[in-house]
């Protein structure tokens, strides 16, 4: 199976993203890495890290397409950048199965819309960041910003494929799908949410449980969290920023106790250190790219090795699972029932 | 100066705030205040807190409305509910400044919107709370949930209400008012906020410091973050959660420490008692329903004797500072402005 890695996006390129993909294709049978960027530079990184094999392959690219470019722009005139490449390495043959970028998320998420395109019938693509949730399972964001402006049956589809990537993914059986909404009653919501309401009430293909509040996000009662992509990226932001601001006012009260704080923070420290492992959205993977044609997933910025296998490792599973083959499946009866009824 | 209270709306009516109304009359030079609901109650509440003064009248109001009743026929159906008297008594004469409830949001924002009716050329009148910020200060959030379908005009207005509220609460200069969005560059965001950046943008009194993220809505960077309510909802809500969600698991994991845990949490028993007190939004009084033609104040269903002072004093600070007034001359401003461009 070979799986490309965009190997100048992020923060840590290439040495991370290289170190990512030696660790792979060592623990993972039958992966091979494409990594797309300067020759020179990833070669030296193999030779630094002692790798000599051949199961890592490498893909002149000599631009890099930084997070302050035009996405549109980037993605159509950088053609030697090594996300174009990365993408134009995926669509040459069906036996690159997927790519993981840490770079820029507008020029991917571009760039695989442009590039790698739609499945049949998918209105738009849209991001999916999966979350630890309360219970220790994991509960899945779909969209979390990349349409903006959704629409009903965009919000449908979002359930399809927020579902099946449970299925592939976890083996979630019957994931539970929850409208996200400003209360739980069916009758509350947006004009967006209330028409979404009634195409999710009526799909057969998913497990609808209705609607939610953000503030229950992370409980464990739902899998799959649908919702419009302005709404999916405050959500997401907001959870950042209660916990970023507890953990804030929490160390400051702690200082303010003097030796007594110290103490008592050693005491907890081994606590405090799970929190931060339990807490930490990175650790989940990338955020998969839904509703195109190959498997896509944008890890961030400051993606390190690990994340890098773990992202190589969620592109075998999906792959190993068939997700998109049973993504299209599902996606095409759902359409089908929508014709007949 | 005469403030209405909800006698039977909320968890913990009618004695708590019998008991908040008696604190407020010994406290609050000048005021009096009215307690709507069911007089044998009151008055025997009043006797048990032995208050015998001159300073709160009671208006018997025999019904009670609910949490789980449709605001709309509530509010038209129960005219001798405690919440409805209490929007009538505001209506009856210019010597009652404004109205707190304890009792269900959706009757009360609808109540407020049908009975005391909305400030002239103001669209949507919107609910603001107050939140603690990460440097000690107050950050108003508006809309947090009234209007879910907001339009580019509603969020201008609210930019100006919001502003006006920080001012005449706490003396706020130059109220900074951000724009919820997806990013802090000008071109981030979703077809609403897009058009509510240029208005916003083009507006001379208030002080537009433009986009920011949810995730910094509690950096102390903004006075005023202005949104759709349905984004204000979910924003909160997520908070909340994160909030909540770290504390679950903080638990959890000192708890698994054993006596190690309860040792360490007893050394920093005083910084947690203090986090909570700083993280907890019900001290920041009453959310404001703003764009109306008095001081209306929504309280959660939780509020006790403390919490309904807090908010009387809210109004009386606001009625003090003639926040209505200055709030209709500069709405007014602003249209006329529009008029000459």
């Amino acid at each position: 199976m070979k799986i490309i890695l965009d190997g100048f996006g992020g923060d840590n390129a290439p040495v991370e993203i290289v170190k990512g993909a030696i660790t792979s294709v060592n623990l993972l049978p039958g992966v091979t890495v494409a990594i797309t960027g300067d020759e020179d530079k990833i070669k030296q990184v193999l030779s630094d890290y002692g790798y000599a094999g051949d199961k890592i392959e490498i893909i002149d690219a000599k631009e890099v397409i930084s997070n302050n470019e035009s996405p549109t722009v980037a993605i159509r005139q950088k053609k030697n950048s090594s996300l174009v490449v990365a993408f134009d390495t995926l669509n040459s043959s069906d036996e690159y199965v997927g790519m993981i970028s840490a770079g820029s998320t507008g020029a991917v998420l571009t760039g695989a819309t442009l590039k790698v395109g739609r499945i049949k019938g998918v209105f738009r693509p849209a991001v999916a960041p999966v979350l630890p949730n309360l219970k220790n399972g994991k509960t899945l964001l779909i969209d979390a910003g990349a349409n903006v402006d959704s629409k009903p049956e965009y919000l449908a589809q979002f359930a399809i494929m927020g579902s099946e990537y449970m299925k592939s993914m976890y083996g979630t059986v019957n994931p539970r799908v929850g409208l996200v909404s400003v209360g739980t009653e069916d009758h509350k919501g947006n004009a967006l949410t209330h028409e979404a309401f009634e195409l999710l009430k009526n799909m057969k293909n998913i497990n609808f449980v209705g609607n939610m509040e953000a503030r229950d996000a992370l409980s464990g009662e739902y899998d799959v969290l649908v919702c419009d992509g302005f709404v999916g990226n405050t959500l997401l932001k907001s959870y950042e920023g209660g916990i970023d601001t507890l953990n804030k006012v929490l160390k400051e009260e702690i200082l303010k106790l003097g030796l007594k704080g110290k103490l008592g923070y050693l005491l907890l420290k081994k606590a405090f250190k799970n929190v931060k492992r339990r807490m930490n959205y990175t650790t989940v993977g990338g955020a998969a790219f839904l509703g195109v044609k190959k498997l896509v997933v944008k890890t961030h910025g400051s993606s390190n090795a690990e994340t890098i296998y773990s992202c190589v490792k969620q592109v075998y599973d999906l792959e190993n699972a068939k997700m998109i083959d049973k993504m299209k499946e599902n996606l095409a009866l759902e359409e089908s029932d929508d014709k007949q009824n």
